[in-house]
């Protein structure tokens, strides 16, 4: 077991983000993640360290620390630590600052801060959206929508939605296709006069079984037949009526925002 | 106006929050913020290097490249950049690598892919569990809450919840204060036998008229008057029963919910 800590004067996002990617490439360890976020004076950074240190005593293997301070004073403080800490401010603001002609603020909480309330009332009236119209929701208001995501149920269009609304922004309403959709292999009336925004999903009948189980593992929902049907519809109505769409049975939320981001051209109205 | 790309094999993810990090520690400039994910052949990567070497004929600054290419073929292709090229993995990956005793496995898709599908269905799950368990809702399973979020409308619940869903899986409920609530000075009954799951969220008046302005501009909904009153009777309560809160007017979402998992202690199911 080894220890990979996440520090930071601000929320610790960064650390964590930067880090799990770097640690993911490595295999066989038995990592044990901790986030210490909002070390913002002297006080709360030497007891981090102290916090760190004194871990090591039950643990042999050295710890890891991935951080992220603004503050030059607070991450002198970390360097005391014993272990092997990267700081990533340490290591790009120098070429960034001689690039950029001009040395860094220093200021904390301006990347995940709420520095910016316009950003924050984004975020929120996309989440608004997202929440109101998912599921071929209550306010069906496609006119304001980004991008609509389509599928049957379980191919991951409420997740995906969210994420994008979240992380981007992103007015993405979803509407399920449903039995009657995929028998008259059409697309809903109400969606039809917006069908340069679908963009729709798909998934492997083997997947599909597994997720739907979980949710109702009686009736015919989760059968392999049934699921088999739905997708195989589905696709059909893809392909006639011209619409883009993804597998995501391998990818992850971020992976099928990501694509459809790029395959649709769907702009970020702010990053994360 | 200078562009700045965030490059990848990958979603482009940590390449994005990495970046923002940084840049925003440098005011006055106008950045113009790229995302060119899924760079996974030479192809890619070459053209990749072409479009940002010929957006530069336009424009005489530099442009910033923020890369995390776990392939390091590609790595050396994007290189020949004409720009500021961070690439992340370049940068850590070697003293990682010493520290572990192991060279990396320089495999793409590890942190935000579908590497685990058991993750996958957490993330869903605890989505879902959001969604069923937002505003007071459907299904009400606070025996399955790790935290139940309270405050009054427009305090940041929902997206609070969500966020947590999706970044790590922590089963968020929420539940509104209500009007009765506020005159009773009481928490609502339904949440009685969950007091230790309950966490508060409070927001400066001005600011909450603001939000509620967008919302519903009539009525008493968003007045000044209503708003103060509302925010005073919860804070009571918050006080009275003993119940954590925090103060979300000048608090990013990341922010909200990296402070109330510190404060709370609520585990993490995974990390982004």
């Amino acid at each position: 077991m080894r220890f990979v800590y996440f520090l930071s004067d601000q929320t610790g996002v960064t650390a964590e983000t930067l880090g799990h990617s770097l640690i993911t490439q490595f295999n066989g360890h038995d990592f044990q993640q901790v986030t210490l976020p909002f070390i913002d004076n002297e006080d709360k950074a030497k007891e981090a360290v102290l916090r760190i240190n004194s871990s090591i005593k039950d643990n042999s293997l050295k710890p890891i620390i991935f951080s992220t301070f603004i503050s030059e004073e607070l991450r002198e403080i970390v360097k005391e630590v014993n272990g092997l800490h990267l700081d990533i401010f340490d290591v790009f603001l120098e070429p960034l600052e001689k690039e950029l002609k001009q040395k860094s603020t220093k200021k904390s909480g301006l990347a995940h801060g709420m520095s910016n309330a316009n950003t924050y009332m984004k975020r929120i009236e996309a989440t608004n959206y997202a929440l109101a119209n998912d599921d071929g929701g209550v306010t069906r208001h496609y006119d304001k929508a980004d991008i609509i995501i389509i599928g049957i149920s379980r191919s991951g269009k409420t997740p995906t939605c969210l994420y994008m609304a979240l992380q981007y922004g992103i007015y993405a309403a979803n509407f399920p296709l449903t039995e009657d959709d995929l028998e008259n292999s059409a697309i809903p009336d109400t969606l039809k006069p917006y069908k340069k925004k679908l963009f729709g999903l798909t998934i492997s009948a083997e997947r599909l079984r597994q997720i739907r189980k979980e949710r109702r593992a009686i009736g015919t929902y989760a059968s392999i037949k049934q699921v088999s049907y739905e997708i195989r519809e589905a696709e059909k109505i893809y392909i006639k009526k011209g619409i883009k769409f993804i597998d995501t049975t391998e990818l992850s939320i971020e992976e099928i925002s990501g694509k459809i981001i790029e395959q649709t051209g769907v702009q970020r109205r702010f990053r994360p």
